[in-house]
């Protein structure tokens, strides 16, 4: 490598990242060298302040920027209704969506005897106590449809049934789905929960 | 999406990187979030440092730290050899093969008339007179095999063919390809270039 140590050590730490290898850390080095006062200095200016500025929120463990996230803080989302998934990246999706106007609860994970990460590791208390102190009625399970996932919301499942609606979400034909592409465990599932038209 | 103005600012940000969209993007930014002292910090503060150090080189164009870079300032290259390519990105490739002693000169592109981009934009008058003063005896031409590309090594070609031996890379199946897989314009060129066992 010809470039300077400096350079080669940001392409090193750019190929860190997930979705980025060598060789597009070094395309994306290249590109933000290319664009310095544009893209790099600008980036490096945000990714300061967000470093400096993000945290997990005390409540639900979604990231925010104060102790208390955005969404627990607004008084516009309904309580009364929590949302339980394993991972922030879940909870933005679900926002994107915009379907879903409640309260969220970030597990961090899902439980793992190997991994040794119990319910003490996942805020699973911290989802009991809020479950009894914000009067909630409804806990929606929306981890993911894995084994590791599931297994998690049967112990949730498990520890909350007697307080409040259990609900998880449908499983099915996804929207644009062909079934021929679809895999077996899927078109069972949707022939199970199939319903009248 | 619920996040902080600041990290959906950084996400999208992120994902005008090459090889980078949306997703990925969003993915990387909470990669860095949860590694904040670890990862983004030290990736900011290294962008800054490369944002304000990085420069061309205004002798080859390779992008260093300083007026002229380290290989024009390096005394254990071999004058009198300048392999001319398209892209910094290029120059790092040769470099990581480790085989090309000499110096190198970028052009920053390739001509183009649909762009107008003529010789004056890509340093081939600069390369004209290194080729004069450095006492150069060869040139390589390892631009890239397209189009564009062979326009811009016949140009240079035609200024040069007098004053210097030009080569170009040889052409043919990579090592480790199978002929199966290989474009009927590199299966011609490797016949054309046949040599004997």
């Amino acid at each position: 490598m010809s470039a300077t140590r400096e350079i080669d050590a940001l392409i090193d730490m750019m190929a860190r990242l997930p979705g980025l290898g060598p060789r597009s850390a070094r395309r994306a080095v290249l590109h933000m060298i290319r664009k310095r006062s544009l893209l790099m200095t600008p980036l490096a200016d945000l990714m300061q302040k967000v470093a400096a500025s993000a945290r997990e929120c005390l409540n639900c463990g979604n990231i925010g920027t104060g102790d208390i996230c955005d969404i627990c803080a607004s008084e516009k989302r309904a309580n009364g209704m929590i949302c339980v998934v394993e991972d922030v990246a879940d909870l933005w999706a679900l926002e994107r969506s915009g379907v879903f106007k409640g309260r969220y609860h970030v597990l961090g994970g899902t439980l793992s005897a190997l991994d040794q990460i119990g319910p003490e590791q996942l805020r699973i208390p911290r989802l009991i106590d809020r479950v009894e102190s914000e009067g909630v009625t409804e806990v929606i399970l929306a981890l993911n449809a894995t084994v590791d996932g599931q297994t998690t919301a049967h112990y949730i499942a498990d520890q909350l049934e007697d307080r409040v609606a259990l609900t998880s979400l449908a499983q099915g034909v996804p929207i644009g789905g062909e079934l021929d592409y679809l895999d077996d465990g899927t078109i069972t599932a949707a022939l199970n929960a199939r319903r009248k038209v």
